[in-house]
C-alpha cells in the first residue's frame, strides 16, 4: 500500500536525517506537507459570513450575552458556564450541570472554532452557532426558560442591553429578541478560532511542527484517522458510527444515560430513525489536549486513552506505544491561544435583577 | 450647626464661583478635602501583610484555584462563580446560588477590595479572606465537600497544581491543603483592589471629584453616613444594628429566610446571643453603584432607593431627590476599573476529572 510504504520511507527518512540523505528528508517533508494541504486547512480569519456578518456591534453585543447569567431561570447559567475561559471553552466536565444542578447528558464541547463545523451538537440537530445559541435559552436543562417570551422578559428587564441590541439591529422596531440573542452570540463566537502550530506548518513552514509531531501527523493521515478527522476543524465535517468494530462502551466504559434510557444512540435520539443509531457527528479535534474528558459523555480521562480506544474502535487497529506518543505530539499541534476577547471577559450592564 | 452650615456656604460657593468668590470657594474646597481625608483613607496598592505575603507563585496559585471549578461537589462551584469578572466580582443576583442550585441565604458582596474590611461575612463570623476562602469549601451551600480531606483528595487528582503548589509554600512535606489553598486563594484577593476617583481626591486632586460628588460628599459625611461608612472601604470596618429607627424589612421588603426560621438577624445567626439580634458588618461601598442589587439579601434593585432606605432606617432622615442624587454622585466616585488580574481570567491546568 503506497501511503504505508511513503510512511516507512519517511520514519527511515527522520532516522538518517542525522546522517546522510538530506535530500530524501528533503523529499519527504515536501510529501508529508503537501498531503497535509489536501487533508486540512488553516483556519481562517474568523468564520463570519455575507448571512452572517461579524459587525463590531454584533459582536460586542454577543460577548457580552455570551457571559450573561441574567437570562437563566436561576440567575446562574450562561454559555459561559458550560464554555468557559479557564478550560479552553470547556467546563472540564464529562457532562455539564445545568440550571439548578441538572446534568446534561453530554459533554460540553469547546467553543473554540466550533462555529467552522458543518453543523452543531453531537447528533447534528443544530444548523449552525445561531440556532444552537438560541435554542439553548429554552433548553429545560441549560437556561431553563419556559418559551423565548420568557427569556426575552428577562433580557428587556436589562435596561444596559437595549442600547446595544439598536446598535447591533438598526432599524428594527423591537431588536431586543431571541432570536438577535443568538445572531450576536454566534457572531462572537464565529471570532473564536484558536489558530496554532499546525496552522502555520499548514501554510508552509514547516519548521512548526517539531519530528515528532510530523511522524504523528504522518501516521494519523497513514492509518485512516484523517479519513474522517480532516477539513479546516480537524474533524466535526461530516457523521460516523461511534463504534464501527465494536460497541464503544465496551471500550470507553460509557454508561446508561437516564434520559436516553439506555446507550446514548447519538443522532438517533433525534431522529428515532434506526439507520442513525450511534451515528455522531465525527468531532474536531482543535485544542483536543487540552479539553479532556473525551468523547460525547467525558467518559474517558485521557488523552492517550482516547486514542488508543479510537484507533481500536474505529480502525481496528492495535496503537503502539510510540503510536500513541507520536499521535499526541501531532494533536498538541492543533492547541492554540485562548482567544483575547474570550480570556478578557467583559464587565456586563449593572442592572437589577428581578427578587 | 458648624457641619450643616459649612455646608450651606459651600452650596453657595459653588453657586457663586462663575461670577465672584473664587477665594471662598477655594477654602471651602480645602476644607472639605481636609474632612474627607480625617473620615476615609486611599487605597494601597495592596492588602498583603507581613503574615499574608502576596509572592507571586502565591498569588498566581490563588488566581487559577479562585476559578477552579473542579474542587466542587458537582464540579460547577467555584470562588468566580459567585464573584465573577462580569459583575465586578458580584453576580448580580440578590441571593447567591451554590452547588446543585441551593440558594445561599445572603447576597454574595464584591471580591474587590474586600480583604481590607475588618472582617468577613456579613455577621462578621470570619477573620480574613482567608479563613472565608477555606470554610467555603466545605460549606454545603458553596462547594459542598463533606470536609478538607474531600475537598484535598479533588485538588490532588488535578496534577497541573501540585507544581503550582510547591513552588507557592516551599518546604512543605505535603504543600496542596485546603489550608494552603485559603492562603492562596487569600493572597489573590489581597491584590484585587480597585482605586477610583475619589482616592485621587483623597491623594490631593480636587478636580478628580466633580462638583455634586462633591455635594454628595459633603452631604455623606454631614448628614452621618460615613459615622458607620468610613475608613479605607468606606464602610466595613466596624458593625452597626441594621434598622435603628424601624424593623430593616419594612422599608427593604425583606422576605422571611427558611434557613433562618424567620428574619435574618445578623450576627445573632452565629452567635444566638440576644444581644447580636440585627447587627450586621456595615457593608463597605466601593463599587456600590456597580453591584446591585442592595443589603445583605439583596432585596433592593436600585441605587436610589438603598440610598433613600439607609436614609430613614440608619438616621432617620427623608432624603430629599436632589440628596439622593447628590450622595449617587459620590458614590459612583467609588467605582474602580475591574483589576486586569481578574478581568483577564486564566489558563488551569487541564486534567482528567473523575467520571
Amino acid at each position: 500500500m503506497g501511503i504505508r510504504k511513503n510512511a516507512v520511507l519517511y520514519s527511515c527518512a527522520i532516522a538518517l536525517a542525522a546522517g546522510a540523505s538530506w535530500l530524501a528528508a528533503e523529499d519527504n517533508e515536501d510529501t508529508l506537507l503537501a498531503r497535509a494541504q489536501q487533508t486540512f486547512k488553516p483556519l481562517p480569519a474568523d468564520a463570519g459570513t455575507p448571512q452572517r456578518p461579524l459587525t463590531p456591534e454584533r459582536v460586542a453585543l454577543g460577548r457580552a450575552l455570551f457571559f450573561e447569567t441574567r437570562v437563566s431561570s436561576d440567575g446562574k447559567g450562561s454559555c459561559g458556564g458550560c464554555h468557559n475561559p479557564y478550560f479552553y471553552g470547556t467546563d472540564a466536565l464529562p457532562r455539564s450541570v445545568g440550571v439548578g444542578g441538572k446534568v446534561i447528558p453530554r459533554n460540553a464541547p469547546t467553543v473554540f472554532n466550533t462555529a467552522l463545523q458543518l453543523v452543531q451538537h453531537y447528533g447534528g440537530n443544530r444548523a449552525d452557532v445561531e440556532e444552537q445559541a438560541v435554542k439553548a435559552l429554552v433548553s429545560p436543562l441549560a437556561y431553563g426558560n419556559a418559551d423565548y417570551a420568557a427569556a426575552e422578559a428577562r433580557l428587556r428587564a436589562l435596561p444596559g442591553y437595549r442600547a446595544m441590541f439598536e446598535k447591533a439591529f438598526p432599524g428594527e422596531t423591537e431588536p431586543v429578541t431571541a432570536k438577535n440573542w443568538g445572531k450576536a452570540v454566534g457572531a462572537y463566537e464565529r471570532t473564536l478560532l484558536t489558530p496554532a502550530a499546525f496552522d502555520r506548518y499548514l501554510k508552509g513552514d514547516k519548521a512548526a511542527l517539531g519530528a515528532q509531531a510530523k511522524q504523528g501527523l504522518d501516521k494519523f493521515m497513514s492509518y485512516g484517522c484523517s479519513g474522517c478527522h480532516n477539513g479546516v476543524t480537524v474533524g466535526g465535517q461530516m457523521f460516523q458510527k461511534f463504534g464501527l468494530t465494536q460497541d464503544y462502551w465496551e471500550l470507553t466504559g460509557s454508561k446508561e444515560i437516564d434520559i436516553f434510557k439506555g446507550r446514548d444512540k447519538g443522532k438517533f435520539q433525534d431522529t428515532k430513525n434506526d439507520a442513525d443509531a450511534f451515528i455522531f457527528k465525527v468531532q474536531q479535534l482543535r485544542n483536543v489536549a487540552v479539553t479532556p474528558p473525551y468523547f460525547h459523555d467525558g467518559s474517558v480521562a485521557e488523552l492517550g486513552d482516547a486514542v488508543r480506544i479510537m484507533g481500536k474502535l474505529q480502525l481496528g487497529r492495535d496503537l503502539t506505544e510510540i503510536d500513541v506518543s507520536d499521535l499526541i505530539a501531532f494533536l498538541q499541534s492543533l492547541t492554540g491561544e485562548v482567544p483575547a476577547q474570550f480570556a478578557a471577559t467583559p464587565s456586563l450592564p449593572a442592572a437589577a435583577y428581578k427578587y
